[in-house]
């Protein structure tokens, strides 16, 4: 049978007080509507039909490169209204998973169950069981049959006893939405069309409502402000460091990771403390990460150890290779194997060979360095002459003295020396030295500066 | 009717095991009195009577800019004793709020409450509820009205079901505190004198006691140990991230946040994980501050964008700039709109012009840039002769090359051009190239150095 | 009487998802068996004897500095069979108490009452009451009396009220073990020798069994997989801050605390967030360490502050030093009292003298700087010369001008001075001022350079 996926996403979201469309709102590094397109496609969904509102051009564009329909609805008239808009896109057969924009960790194992459930049914919903269902819709059942939705307010005081609530989620063949949605009404306190009363169309017209409940309840939250986004951020990273410890990770404090993408791991990769992973990574064998590093879309080999405070955006690290504290590898920076980068050192756009070493303040951009070359503390690669960016070339077992400026472009043969403190214009052929360098003048008796009075 | 505001601050607080008289400990970097000075401020008290003891020196001098009338408590005879000893100072007329030094977090609509309520009543107190009350004094009612507060050990079966507590701050008429603050007795197991029997005082009167609670229960927290500190840190840390995010602040982890003083926020302002905010600080719409920064009285305008580990000190930051990660700008840091400052650069006491970048490895000291220029990476600014500051001038649209040292005074002019590894000790003219080097030597075959036997 | 302690630790842990054996796995900063050698060896007990079995080398390397016997446990064939394995040289009197090398945080103080409780009984064991005590052995008793320990799907639902659990941790007199063990039978479903076993024995033997609670109930947690080292790493790590609140430590956030080995601590220390402090550091009165510091191996002496994000490493730091921000020391750092050490500066082998100052961008390697000197931005130690390390020596009051290279070995004299961007390879004699720079050339006009068209 063909799905269909509907997701409602035209709230404006004024209790996050913000300028951004609520569906935009990020969790976990993405926002709250990537999430749901995400699971969505994880179903292989045959179609993705989102009805966007307010800011609907940020939000189109948010997602221009996914296969999505956009549907508007210009006037924000209820949740039975959104879902009706789209009839005219919505196929005639197939089913339909009807989706939060705002509640976006439901997962892609819930929804399956709900649409094998729905299957037979023709309708179905996800429930969920709180110990305090207090202010929600409750799941009225005779004889475990789902007979009612009753709102909060209408609810006698046996039906508020009810702790099965209603999670806005649910699951419709095509057909039946075609023939109820055109018939709900808005003769209520709001004036709204509310979704919900498909229910008791599905009920009338003899049918079984189907329904599921979701392995974890924070996957039907939905965020209404900030307070919400955060404490469902929080829900979802414990969720995530779980799943990584449950693979073998070892999290010195899963309450204080957190992941912002995918990260794929090696056996026995260690953690530290407030550590930050963004868009994809992946690590090795026994890989360290220390205290703090914030890594983007990197990879690292086996046995490499980050010291703490590195931060590192699209990156590809060696095996066995030693870095930081306080090291910055930035786009294009390519470590070898057993490569060591230390304190205060920044790489971009550069490739180092094997077992190099650059252990203090070094700026290497646009450069290549070969195996075996040491890069002294202060060195730095000039590599913009404020108009164009050059490139810096040295070989295999070169030595560069520290405090050295290499002014690119230029060549460090292999083998070659450069002595402290120099500033290289030209080439330097294999095995040579180059020094840059004054005569050391001396003054004796050197008066030193006095305080100047004022 | 005049507010007197009479604040208990003479224990020595032995359990937080301290050389600091227990009101100066800090709770989100502001000593606990201070922050009880800070309420009766807000409150327009007409007077602010702190009674000080142990430690009395470093208390009257941490809070000698304030406008607080000091009373000493040589000896410390009991909660009574200590208020009875402002009565020399207190005004026959208006009435008192009794607060204690160590419960910092009471606050204004709180107070606001309580003087209300007693100024009809005469006398007025905060209470409670807990879901244990074991331990503390409890408040006996009858028809809802105040009868006794009874001390735990006094306490009868019964009334040690009570859930509501006396929390041991007061709001009295001044003439009352006039009447009956002499007829206090110490005849009990301690021989102290306690605040308490005002309450029956006030009850043998005829006068109803007033009482209000606390919107928040940390509000009556007292703190007496390192633990209770901490707690209550964390609780009034909770807090103020609550307050934040319902301005419309995106705080990723609300329990890895600490605000140590005010922060004023545009809308959309994002701030990652285990970031500290200290001082006075504002941030514009769409300010990010990235994960572990350290912001201390600083401004920063709207769009910037912050990375990670960038400590600021009473800096002054423009619009749409970018700095870090591991920045650092010190006092008197000043950036114009659009200016980059990168990795592992500092400044203090400079202006960096409009569009100026210095992305690596800088210090910039006592300088001035204009706009649109370029320091290279590794450039200090020699500010000082080891006596003496001098001034560093930079020009608009300068470009100073790597690892370039500029010795102060000097003055770099508009359109400049400064070689790399130059040492520049002479004024630089408009348009002009500087540049101090000698020849490139080079030596062939250069015999590398050898390990030195031992 | 004497004491052997018989450690369990050859299990493999296969829930760990490690190639390591589980016992190896960290627990603040020290594998898991390391703790329980650690309490073991506080309890001065006469022999410690572990039973290895998987990665049994790894264990035993591990652990080579100790004094322990290791037995080998070839299959594993139950916690009786284990414990039997040990009778060949477990001694014939005295008692031993037998613990479990995944259960690391047992207390010395619990395994003393249990040594003190057992030695009049014969046997005894360590109980805990849980609030849900279910998948547990139940600890059947009559007045007051252990009649019988019951497996959990062996229990009546009586039996599955009870709240006391058997925690495996027992004492027991060696000349009972050597009675009971050979008697163990592994007729049941999982044919294991089961060392509860000897508890009916016992009390077939008409014995009394012996009981104590342990006072912190995660002292008898056991750690089977990657989620439950992380809930225990956060149980210990609260209960040390707690232990270090109480002798007066202000720490601000005791759940972002890390302490892997031991802090000795004067009056008024005080502890930003995430603080992490490895093996043995002692930090005097009134130190300060900002957020985010690693400090590991290292001493402070009272008075000084370090400034957030600075990682030191077997360094000794004196009184009234200000460090960092940003700052490392690294092994055989040492400095002087009054010292400054700034942002970004790098400290390695080095000695600083009182007063001295290096406040930016720095590299000291195998230095020894002297009293009162300041040593200039960017200014670089060059103490490598590719294959051999040399010393820098700096004498008293001397001024090291920005971005100088300072070319090892070298020696700078008392009261000398080196000029901005010198490489100095020749030894400056005291007073004299050394600069090694050419002239400032100028080209007017310069026609800067312009982005090249591709």
């Amino acid at each position: 049978m063909s799905t269909s996926v509907i997701i409602l996403a035209a709230g404006k979201g004024t209790r996050m007080r913000s300028s951004l469309p609520k569906v935009l709102q990020p969790l976990a590094g993405r926002p709250l509507l990537g999430h749901v397109i995400e699971t969505a496609k994880k179903l292989q969904a045959d179609n993705i039909i989102t009805i966007y509102g307010h800011g609907g051009n940020l939000v189109q564009n948010e997602f221009a490169h996914e296969h999505v329909q956009w549907v508007e609805q210009a006037e924000q008239l209820g949740t039975g209204h959104a879902v009706k808009v789209t009839l005219p896109v919505l196929p005639k057969d197939g089913q339909a998973l009807i989706l939060s924009g705002d509640v976006p960790c439901i997962s892609q194992q819930t929804l399956q169950k709900l649409l094998d459930a729905a299957q037979h049914t023709g309708i179905g919903l996800v429930t969920l069981t709180l110990p305090d269902a207090s202010g929600y819709g409750r799941i009225v059942r005779k004889n475990g049959k789902i007979q009612a939705i009753v709102e909060h307010k209408d609810a006698s005081d046996e039906q508020r006893q009810i702790k099965e609530i209603n999670t806005g989620i649910y699951c419709v063949s095509n057909a039946k939405l075609h023939e109820w949605l055109p018939n709900l009404s808005n003769s209520n306190a709001q004036g709204e069309y509310y979704l919900t009363d498909i229910v008791a169309m599905a009920i009338a017209d003899g049918l079984e409502v189907a329904s599921v409940e979701p392995e974890r309840a924070f996957e039907v939250e939905g965020v209404n402000d900030r307070v919400q986004l955060a404490a469902l951020e929080r829900e979802f990273q414990t969720y995530q460091a779980k799943l990584l410890m449950q693979q073998g990770v070892h999290l010195i404090d899963p309450s204080r990771f957190d992941l912002r993408g995918q990260l794929t791991v090696g056996q026995d990769v260690r953690i530290d403390i407030n550590v930050i992973i963004e868009g994809d990574c992946a690590f090795g064998d026994n890989v360290e990460i220390g205290a703090g590093c914030v890594i983007k879309n990197t990879t690292i080999a086996a046995g490499t150890k980050v010291q703490p405070y590195s931060v590192f955006d699209s990156a590809i690290v060696g095996e066995n290779t030693q870095i930081g504290p306080f090291s910055r590898l930035r786009p294009g920076a390519k470590l070898a194997d057993e490569v060591h980068i230390g304190n205060f050192v920044e790489v971009k756009n550069s490739s180092i060979g094997l077992g190099s070493k650059a252990n203090h303040f070094t700026y290497l951009g646009d450069a290549e360095v070969g195996a075996g070359s040491n890069i002294g503390a202060g060195t730095i690669t000039c590599n913009y002459d404020g108009a164009n960016k050059f490139k810096t070339i040295i070989g295999d077992a070169a030595f560069i003295g520290s405090n050295s400026s290499l002014v690119a472009p230029v060549k460090i043969g292999n083998g070659a020396t450069v002595g402290a403190g120099s500033t290289i214009t030209r080439d330097v052929a294999d095995n040579c030295l180059a020094v840059e360098r004054s005569k050391q003048f001396v003054k004796e008796d050197y008066p030193r500066p006095q305080k100047i009075k004022k």
